[in-house]
């Protein structure tokens, strides 16, 4: 074998181990052979011609914040990071779009566009430290989904690097555009299967109005998801519309006293940003809580206001962080079945004897039941992780909402998908990357395919 | 080979001739074998497994009319036509989405949703008679979308009948999802040669308000376009922006007075269904208009009004089969050369000796560029059509903003698409229809593949 042609490349041991891992807890991650700081679309496009010659698997890496163990390493793999591609090639007022390379970080770009008074909705909670690229791989959501739409919706064409080290164009610069298969949205959401992104070109929105909010406080959430239900079933969309229970709300008290009511159960948090209709929106929000029997709203007179009281629900990750190990879930249900869902993840702590923090985009049915625990409850806990899953796809509803399949949920994709669809992926991930070098054993088992070119067990 | 085992199978000559072609005008449609019209997934699964088994083309049909050839019978096909399945499965209002089989009419649908106070946006120019399986077929555009999205923005899942008639589901009746590759977004858009697809499931709107409506009048169609950059500049998405040149006035006047002021260079019409602010919106829109030269703006005071104000756009299909023959164009280019494709038609016009009326979604920057002409003239049309798309590409367009490829545009897209873009279609191509039974020749050249298994000559 011929050693890596690419002048980034470091095996420093002690690098190496650093760029090992996501931020999923408890996956596995191997001993990479090699790191490749890409500086340059040539820099990809070598690793991966050399990785193709040689048979090497390849894990594409961003900024490596994924909660799916996506970037993880594989033994004997080459971690292909593209985080200092961070530059922003373009953005263009008129057309409405931006161009940027895959390592810039969401934040940044979404600053950027704001200076020329346009907007980049997607907004994962992860978006002060998550880059488009990766946001791309797995098709990030955020808060503003509910009203604006997950990443891909935003994605209007892709440079992408295949397995071979070809370079390919997908999508266009047009607002619209049909010719030949939509092979931008295959890319969105692949995980480094298919494909390096080189180079993303997204859609902007005119900027919109600073958001007010409102927070209403109930006993139970079984009567905030009644709210919710009520609220969008009026036909409204707000920005963002964001349930905490009481488990969250305890999480989050330990860190700063939010002066919430005593004794809580549930916490609903609307934010509208409709300009001069956001205090009819927020009041129509009010009145579904009251009627779902709220036991007190706030509604704000302004937007500082409105920061403050998004404050507890932008805390929670950090919360979640005092603990010593956690385990954050990612179903998404028919909004219906969202305070079955909520009661079932209540059932399944008391059943397990372990903590489970409820919080997550209400209006979407997407929830962040996060599993927090110390290291001897290891095992409770993920049974307890994947008693959510499970109850989740009872429900009518899918394993992940926004992180992505990774190795994580790799082994329940399959207990989602049907065994054509199961088979559609294998089929699509050999015909785009024959050799099975780009990050294998991620989302679809490849060995299942019987192409798998490398060992995937990984220490 | 054994003869076709489903009972809705006819090879009546009569009937055969009638279900050879789309709407495609000059493209080529070949003799069938048979036409099967299916009257359940069974008959779908039956047809697809014989004719796997048989090595025998097939062509999935809908309402046929598709403007692209994508329907067009090929030698020795099997028609399979899924116009009768039309059943519309459910509405489900607290989800906001609905479940119907490929024949439902477009409006069929928007209607039935209508009266439970929900919306579907979708609305290509052929909504009374086109069906949601051709739309989700072609991802089919409209008025609406620049303010709502494409076919493709709505369909949240899909079931689709393999080339060997295994069934398979795509997607989620959730909100959210990225379990998996986003095969959904794949069968989108791909015209029938990946599987035919005989479930749908959309999501809906809130019912949007009434529209209001206004028109401009400008000198010449550069002003036109300068005011549709000027009013999306400031921030607005009207829920339709719409551009007829001097060529459609006059077509359409032909068919009615519109009571237009004469010598008229083009006109724009913008809809606002924002309701309590859609006259600000239009206001707005007046202002730009004014400012980039119109020489009258006229808004209307209600709905009804508005209706009348939209007449001159809707009548252009019908004024455009006012003449003998038409080649319908579908260009999509940036905003910013708008101005250029409409005055470099023209000069296209003048010089192949035809008469083009241009229309279309200015907002998107998507045109519907017509040549009328008489059969005489078919030479000098094919020509003028092929350089208005050789012109789109050039202004970093693309060939096809909403109608599809199908066999008109077939050859076409290999000028668009790279070597490696070209070569990831043939691979999905082969990897999910490995005998290239589905709609051999549409979208790609199959025969490059190596893999055809029939012949694409078509009489």
């Amino acid at each position: 074998m011929t050693s890596l042609p690419v002048q980034a490349t470091t095996d420093d041991p002690a690098v190496l181990a650093a760029y090992r891992t996501d931020r999923a807890s408890f996956c596995p991650s191997g001993t990479p052979k090699a790191l490749v700081r890409a500086r340059s679309l040539q820099d990809v496009v070598q690793t991966l011609q050399w990785a193709s010659e040689n048979n090497v698997p390849v894990v594409p890496q961003g900024a490596r914040t994924g909660l799916s163990g996506g970037a993880n390493a594989l033994d004997g793999c080459v971690l292909l990071n593209v985080e200092k591609l961070d530059r922003i090639l373009d953005i263009d007022v008129e057309e409405q779009i931006a161009v940027v390379e895959p390592g810039v970080i969401n934040a940044t770009l979404a600053a950027a566009v704001a200076e020329k008074g346009l907007y980049y909705p997607p907004d994962p909670g992860s978006k002060d430290i998550s880059s488009i690229g990766g946001n791309v791989a797995t098709n990030a959501g955020g808060m503003c989904c509910l009203k604006y739409g997950v990443t891909g919706d935003f994605v209007r064409a892709l440079q992408v690097v295949l397995a071979d080290g070809r370079v390919m164009r997908t999508g266009r610069r047009t607002a619209k555009g049909v010719a030949g298969y939509d092979l931008t949205r295959l890319f969105v959401g692949s995980e480094g299967t298919l494909g390096v992104v080189t180079e993303v070109t997204v859609a902007l929105r005119p900027a919109a109005a600073r958001p007010l909010a409102a927070v209403a406080f109930f006993d139970t959430t079984a009567d905030a998801c009644r709210a919710v239900a009520d609220h969008l079933g009026g036909g409204f969309r707000p920005a963002a519309l964001e349930l905490m229970d009481a488990a969250t709300i305890e999480a989050v008290a330990k860190l700063q006293d939010l002066g919430f009511p005593p004794g809580v159960g549930a916490v609903l948090i609307a934010q509208s940003d409709a300009g001069t209709k956001a205090p009819e929106e927020l009041a129509a929000f009010e009145l579904s809580a009251r009627k779902c029997a709220a036991t007190e709203v706030i509604v704000s007179e302004d937007p500082a206001e409105a920061d403050l009281l998004m404050q507890g629900r932008r805390l929670v990750g950090l919360a979640f962080e005092e603990y010593p190990a956690s385990l954050v879930d990612d179903v998404c249900v028919p909004r219906r079945h969202l305070a079955e869902l909520v009661d079932g993840i209540e059932r399944i702590a008391k059943q397990y004897d372990v903590f489970i923090a409820t919080c997550g985009h209400a209006g979407d049915g997407n929830m962040h039941p996060a599993v927090l625990f110390d290291h001897a409850q290891a095992e409770a806990a993920q049974q307890a992780f994947d008693a959510v899953m499970q109850l989740g796809l009872d429900l009518g509803g899918t394993i992940t909402g926004e992180h992505g399949v990774g190795l994580l949920k790799r082994d329940w994709l399959a207990r989602e998908l049907d065994e054509a669809a199961l088979w559609s992926h294998q089929q699509i991930k050999n015909a785009l990357d024959p050799r099975g070098i780009l990050n294998p054993g991620r989302v679809i088992d490849s060995r299942a395919t019987g192409r798998a070119a490398v060992d995937q067990r990984s220490s």
